[in-house]
């Protein structure tokens, strides 16, 4: 497979990347009660990776990963914090790089700024997945949203990485706006209850869970319109943005 | 000031090195009930500088910052864990750079090393002051354990880092095997709510504290010998090694 113009646009840009660091997002969505990951299926193989690129000389690696979420979601705002960087010399994994390699026919000039060691450093974000529009980059085909529970096969450490991202996500859940990213703006604590059971990946008490959230004093409760069935339904909740805040920063103290 | 024989063996290094990354080690130590960091004084400068070194093209890069500790400090098995990468364009500051090229008197080829956009990656440890033998490297004079509440003039952006490294820290309390890093094999319920004072720089309830904590069921209590003041004295704790790990595996849950 030629890649043609993308070769050319590429060899230029390499000259103005740092060589040997790249960066890998892992964009967790949620829908369904169930947490996604973002994924890139290569053109022509049966394989995926995490969104991912390079860093310019002259960009900051925080802008850099923002500016990578944006070129594969559209989204600008959501959070996006680094987690892990990844420098193990074998990261690269048995002959996925080889195989890339004969199907592109890239250039020298490619084929030896991929041949070369990558350190790669991970950013983790959860947003909601109604809000991105998915775009794939020139090597891939598809860019979809994938089960955490039922990856495919994936390139490099990217299992390695996407389980450490898993892991963060449960570790800094008193310090992450988790809640706030991927919820309505009305929610209610059954809704709370089933996000926060994904993320940890394991049953919750519901009664013990709502008692400690209510708690926090982070949540403004909305009064129910009491006409039909409505009289039976939860109450619906939103966060009190400044408490929240306030919260996350000094760490919910929720698990 | 001529660095005679080191330029001569960096000049070699220098090839086997990865270019523009480099390794920070943020070492704590307790003593007294305070935190201190480990820090280098740059010769003849008034200057001071977290211990960091490079990588190897053939090393892990978790490895080569367990190199980098035991270079300084003797330390071999304490735990190092990577917290944060820093990549902003210009970490370097102000002058800093400059200063120490002129003392140096560096070859052209260190020169140009040193001049060259670095990305750190930090790591944080946590260890017995007692068991540590600072070892100051080539540009430095000193090696010395110094208070965090009383930080000398720093090079680069390493007051950012150790302010980042004493949040992660805090916020890691649950994952991090803080008590058993620095206290005694026996201690008490005191000196272990001492520590989490300062790690977390905020006072806790004792009372409270220390019902929390022997909830926990990770502790053996020692029996007091009761002969003449022995018995006032509050009782004696080690950890139960294997019920800690797994705590400490699933996060502790404290604060």
């Amino acid at each position: 497979m030629s890649m043609g113009s993308f070769q050319d646009g590429f060899e230029e840009k390499i000259k103005e990347f740092i060589p040997g660091q790249s960066i890998d997002c892992i964009i967790f969505g949620y829908q369904d009660f169930e947490l996604k990951v973002l994924l890139l299926k290569w053109k022509d193989l049966d394989l995926w990776s995490l969104p991912g690129g390079f860093i310019y000389q002259t960009e900051d690696m925080n802008l850099a990963a923002n500016r990578i979420l944006k070129e594969r979601t559209g989204l600008v705002s959501a959070f996006l914090n680094q987690f892990y960087t990844f420098g193990d010399v074998n990261r690269r994994g048995v002959v996925h790089q080889d195989i890339r390699m004969d199907i592109f026919e890239f250039s020298d000039k490619i084929k030896e700024w991929f041949s070369k060691r990558f350190i790669t450093t991970g950013y983790i974000s959860l947003v909601k997945i109604a809000e991105t529009n998915p775009v794939p980059d020139e090597m891939s085909d598809r860019c979809e949203w994938v089960s955490i529970n039922s990856l495919p096969k994936l390139s490099y450490d990217h299992a390695d990485i996407i389980r450490k991202a898993k892991r963060h996500l449960s570790t800094q859940l008193n310090y992450l706006p988790l809640g706030k990213s991927v919820l309505n703006n009305k929610f209610t604590m059954p809704d709370l209850h089933k996000l926060y059971e994904a993320i940890l990946d394991r049953p919750l008490d519901r009664a013990n869970f709502q008692k400690k959230m209510l708690k926090l004093g982070i949540f403004i409760r909305h009064e129910k319109h009491l006409t039909g069935a409505a009289n039976k339904a939860p109450y619906l909740y939103s966060f009190e943005e400044n408490k929240y805040a306030e919260l996350i920063a000094q760490g919910i103290g929720y698990v």
